[in-house]
């Protein structure tokens, strides 16, 4: 199989923006590109045909979740993920660092890796960043992530700076064991650190771009810094990134912070706000969030969202809605994503297509003083 | 608005099945036809979309589920169950009378009507037969049934007696109060009870045939009776009524009574089992039943069923179903109510299409003989 590419479409005349597009053994990516994540596999409370008539080009799975169940043996037999779980485009599998940091009991980070108790079965596991290559490698998805390591907010500078040092180190073994692999097919991106410290995020950055990945992400942030510090390491480091490669920010959802990543650079985004919000009852809409547990919408007629096209806002009511919301049906979970994962793959469209019309800036204007400029609040 | 029409198109010559249409305000339901399970106003685990996708002709609403919640103002605002669930075609409202016998806690029946508490949040009801033909004037659904009372298998004659009187006594103010509606669109069925005892069966459908109901349902069955019992009194009851009227067989859902039923003339059933059984896993198929739980499905690449022609078996394999469902996706829900659901339609589309080309018997024979001579067991 080819070695996917990346092309930079169109590059904004006016800000970091570009749209581009990852040309993948499963099809292409259209960046900037929001990836739902199905982490077992799946986009909670949607079919892949749903994800698919919703837009998504990929999906994000996990490789922490898929290796504890249903296990790699399982997945060897089905021939990928791609095959297991019958997704015919693109898929991006998570580490599942963030996973074995935040759910696992037991966690302890060694030189060679990382020891943790399973949170299913407590079954103890040793994985070095070798291993989480290879399960990826199984796996077969189109882009995989190294191990990585990172502090919560706020951490010391010490603890920062062994944790990026820990970063870089694990993601020169991840790289050496994916090259020996000949896996043409799959993308190795790097992961940067450094906690809130500028020297240390141009530190990890540059450790990265000495081992020349295919991609490059941003980890470690909106874990609570402040607003104006996140955006100045989003800044800071995609400028230090070449032009040519993609840049992906994880687990980064609100939109209103997506738009601005955009308009420095970034090309791919995942996050489980619009999926677990909308299981949740909250709802995006074009003048605020709606949260349906609110008794007001017990006789609402109007949907959720009167300029939404998505098959939800077309046909049910916010009455409806909150009924089968306080009911605990399944299917106001169904109804819900449909909703909130339109809303925001129609928002990535619009993205692109602003910075294709060469109009983003004045797009990104727009959409954050009539979105979000209330963002805590909700509309009535 | 017309009265809703019933027509026999053919007669199966060998037996009592036939096939037919009731014309409603919201379109034809051909019969023999399932009424999928929507309590609440919505098919647990599916849309709308999906459901008329899979071939559904109408669905079953609760009356009692929606007069406590949301209750009746908000119906009545939201102008009907219709509007207010956005389902457009025909809908059958049951009573609720089980639920209250069956769910809710201190249940008393009265000579005037039944006091319940609510299940929800203990609250004090008591309802009349007029008033629960007035919650489904409220609702508006096509077909209503009315408030009846049923004693569990086994009962006393005496008590089985003394609940068949108060059937027979309720659905005359029943149909007294829906006459002095005119509600034209809405059709009252009528309930035949009597437990096990062959008099008492004859006795409750011979009241019902005096007040001239607009079709005739039979409850208080599919209880633990033997099944020879079962059929005795289907047998019994549909040959009691007039041909000109529906028949419908309240709450029976295993596929092989529903396919000896038909052979003794009911047009009509609705049951949770397709859906329920989803949700925990068991799937039909055309070689039995498939418990999804079971070890042997998980590296297993064929579909549920390689003759079933729905989205699930079109797309995913055992192996991923299986993953699903041990894992608590709400997706596992959604793919196995597609595959149960199209599996029930599908039955009751070759029901018809045997009943039309005068092959019902051996169309009963064949899918009694092949599919079910092993009920209890599942294939391998």
């Amino acid at each position: 199989m080819m070695k996917p590419t990346f092309k930079i479409l169109v590059q904004d005349n006016q800000s970091a923006a570009r749209t581009g597009v990852i040309n993948t053994a499963h099809g292409p990516i259209y960046t900037p590109a929001f990836a739902p994540v199905g982490s077992q596999g799946t986009v909670k409370a949607l079919t892949h045909e749903l994800v698919n008539q919703l837009g998504a080009q990929l999906v994000l799975v996990n490789a922490y979740h898929l290796f504890l169940r249903p296990g790699l043996e399982v997945i060897k037999k089905m021939k990928g993920v791609h095959n297991f779980i019958s997704w015919p485009k693109a898929i991006l599998s998570d580490s599942g660092g963030f996973q074995i940091y935040s759910l696992s009991p037991l966690t302890k980070v060694h030189e060679e890796g990382v020891s943790f108790a399973s949170h299913l079965d407590g079954a103890k596991i040793f994985l070095t960043p070798q291993d989480v290559v290879e399960i990826q490698a199984i796996l077969g998805s189109d882009i995989i992530m190294p191990l990585d390591y990172f502090t919560p907010y706020p951490s010391s500078y010490e603890q920062a700076k062994s944790a990026t040092q820990k970063t870089s180190s694990w993601a020169r073994e991840s790289k050496e064991y994916f090259s020996s692999l000949n896996n043409n097919h799959q993308l190795l991106f790097g992961i940067g650190q450094g906690g809130t410290f500028s020297d240390l995020r141009q530190k990890s950055i540059e450790d990265l771009l000495e081992l020349d990945f295919d991609g490059y992400a941003l980890g470690g942030l909106g874990l609570g810094e402040p607003k104006s510090l996140f955006f100045e390491i989003v800044s800071q480091s995609t400028s230090s990134l070449p032009l040519e490669k993609p840049r992906y920010l994880m687990g980064v959802g609100y939109l209103e912070d997506i738009v601005e990543a955009v308009a420095l650079g970034v090309d791919l985004f995942d996050c489980v706000l619009p999926t677990r919000n909308a299981r949740n009852g909250t709802l995006f809409t074009s003048q605020g969030r709606l949260r349906l547990k609110r008794a007001q919408y017990a006789t609402d007629e109007r949907p959720i969202d009167e300029n939404c096209q998505c098959y939800t806002c077309q046909h049910f009511s916010r009455a409806y809605l909150r009924h089968l919301f306080e009911r605990s049906e399944i299917t106001s979970a169904i109804l819900n994503t449909i909703h909130n994962l339109y809303f925001y793959l129609d928002i990535f469209r619009k993205i692109r297509q602003a910075i294709s019309s060469n109009s983003f800036l004045k797009f990104k204007e727009d959409f954050l003083k009539k979105s979000f400029k209330d963002k805590e609040n909700e509309f009535a």
